[in-house]
This record gives structure tokens, C-alpha cells and sequence, in this order.
């Protein structure tokens, strides 16, 4: 399976799909879709006519149908091994979160300095290790997604090491800027950013 | 302070604010910007055209300028109190956060059906207070925004007492898809499809 699919269209994805899962319609046309998002017709069009057939005219695409090759665009029947560092309350969270196995994403143990945290048992049975470990880990477990939740300050260090075991994707929950190599992805997710925008609004919608 | 910036621009601000921050130039063109973001030019010029003065020919943007320009628009100066709903891994991880506090967002407190949560003083002096109290302490603190950190089975519930007490903005972090009425705002974050997303990237980046 290879999409030809530009970046740009694969990022509206998971929002298209989003939308689609809410909507209780069988068909849905590109123009409501376009209305509801606040996005242009054009480029709804060109978004979804990337991941399937075109939609019918009057009566626009089946929705599950939509959602079934949006769910294949974004290869979720792949499935991929993923470590967190850091085990404070973010890190474990997410380690605990059943969420991800949805999209064919294993987050398989967390690794953090505190011998205190290591060890531990959680509830879906996985465990935090010590950090010395994860080299080792992420060479033997093939792991390919390395997940950032320790503090800024040590951010880098942990994704050098990352880097080092052969991940070549990581998910930075930190506000720190990293350097990486080229051939490496790095994908920020500042949620500090996320409800700064949803105040935005706020602020708007009273004015 | 009043800007007539439609809300798709608003949404890529964040993302502007992100990639400028990590920038070490002192000008940057929007080419640049369009490049390394894998936007259009012209969309790029639009937005930024839409916060501040236009770029300097073969100069660009002075890129402090540019970051100053956008955190206003963001409306970073104006204060307002949030609280979470739900004081498990996540909810107190997000309690704990100080990053939001640098966008104008005080999130006050956290609330849990779980008796043995509440009262609990936090590091940085919050406190978990039971679910009961939600309404009332809403009311009274003049909370603008709610934000759901609860199992998907009790988000639509909690959403509707956060209606009840006038809260305007909702951040939905559970799976849920809430329905509210005209003129709430809701910002779901799907913090799976977000990884998801990556994923799907690093697959591409292999084939």
C-alpha cells in the first residue's frame, strides 16, 4: 500500500475523520463538510478525492465508506511499537490510555530516572523502567515512536538517546525545541498552544 | 482590541507561533515560512498579512515582531479561569502544568467524584474538590473554561453541568462527542489521533 498524498492532506485527516465519526448522516457531501470545518470546498475536495473515489454528485460520500478509507490512508491496521519516557502523571497517563492500540500504536513500557517510579506495575500491566534501560529496550523490542514527557531541561538528552536506539519518529509532549537529524520526525504537541486557541476564540465569540 | 481574522487563520496561528519560536533568524520571509510548514505561500502571507504589517521585500518579517504580533492576537494579555472536571493521571498532570498560565489561562481547581482525591493539596496549592461542588464553584469564581478530563461514559454529563454554570468554552480531552448548545464553543483533542498521525508519517518516511 503506497498514497501518493501530500503531507498537508495526510494532517487534515485525523480531522476530516474526527467530524465524520460525529456526524449521524449516511451520506455527507465535500460541501457541508467544507461549511462545518471552515475549510474551502476546493481543498476538501482535493483532500478526500486523495483517499477515495469521488462523491457522488446531489448525494456527496458515504460516510462510513469515507471514514473506512481514511482509517486505511492513515495505516491503521500497521502495527507499531512505541516507549514513553518519563513517568510522571502525563507520561503515565498516556501509558495507561487504551486509545492509541485503535490506531495500531503499542506504547509497550515508560522509562524514567526516579528509581522510586521504576518497577511499578500498572493496572494494563505494563512497567516504567529505569532510564539506563532504554537503549537497550528500544534495540531488543524494535521500537519505533519514542514519546518525550519528561521536563523540558532534560527533553534533548532523552531524544539524542532515543535517536541513538534507531527511533525515527517522536512525539514531543514537552515545550522544548529539539534537534534532530534529518531523516528523523518530530511532531510537537503543545497543549498549552491547543487551549490557548479555544480562549482565542472565546475571547471573540464575546466581542 | 478588536480583529477581523477568520477562525482558520486563528487555528494555524499556533502553529506559526511554535516554528517562530524556534527559529534563530532575526528576519524570515514567508517563502520560508511556506517552505519549512509545507503551506502555500499565498495562505502564508494571507494569515500573517492578517496579524500584522507586511514583510519587508527581500527582508521578510522581523521575526520577534512577527511572534509579539500573533501572542496579541491570541489574546495572551486577557486573564481567565479555568477548571478541569475529572482528577485522574491526566487531569492532575494538566492541574500541575505551568505552561498555561504564559497564555492567560488560570486553570483554579480540579473536581472528582472520588472522595479520595478531593481536598488533596496540590505542589502548587490547588485543590481537587468534589463533584458536588462543581456548579457553585463555578458560579462564583467566574469560570470561562471547562475542561472535560473524565471517562467518555461521564463527559456528556459533566459538559452539561459546565453549560449550567455559564461556561462557554469547552476543552474535551475524553473520546466523547459531546453534544452542546449554539454558542458553546467545544475544542476537542485527541491526543490518539495525534499520535496516530505521526505514525503514519514515520510509515510513509519508510516506504
Amino acid at each position: 500500500m503506497s498514497y501518493k498524498i501530500s503531507k498537508a492532506t495526510l494532517g487534515r485527516l485525523p480531522m476530516y475523520l474526527e467530524f465524520l465519526k460525529r456526524q449521524k448522516v449516511e451520506n455527507i457531501s465535500s460541501t457541508q463538510i467544507a461549511k462545518q470545518l471552515e475549510l474551502g470546498e476546493v481543498l476538501v475536495r482535493k483532500d478526500l478525492n486523495a483517499v477515495c473515489d469521488q462523491g457522488k454528485p446531489k448525494i456527496g460520500y458515504n460516510r462510513e465508506r469515507l471514514i473506512d478509507s481514511i482509517l486505511d490512508c492513515l495505516g491503521v491496521e500497521r502495527k507499531v511499537s512505541a516507549i514513553i519516557a518519563g513517568a510522571g502523571k502525563l507520561g503515565t497517563a498516556l501509558l495507561d490510555y487504551k486509545g492509541f492500540t485503535e490506531f495500531g500504536v503499542d506504547i509497550k513500557a515508560a522509562f524514567d530516572i526516579d528509581p522510586k517510579k521504576c518497577s511499578e506495575h500498572l493496572s494494563n500491566g505494563k512497567c516504567i523502567y529505569s532510564m539506563d534501560t532504554i537503549e537497550e529496550y528500544c534495540r531488543s523490542n524494535d521500537i519505533k515512536i519514542g514519546i518525550i514527557a519528561v521536563p523540558q531541561s532534560e527533553a534533548q538528552d532523552v531524544c539524542s538517546k532515543m535517536i541513538q536506539c534507531n527511533i525515527k519518529a517522536i512525539w514531543n509532549l514537552s515545550p522544548a525545541s529539539l534537534d534532530v537529524p534529518e531523516g528523523t520526525l518530530v511532531k510537537n504537541e503543545n497543549l498549552a498552544l491547543s487551549l490557548s486557541f479555544l480562549k482565542t476564540c472565546m475571547i471573540r465569540n464575546e466581542e
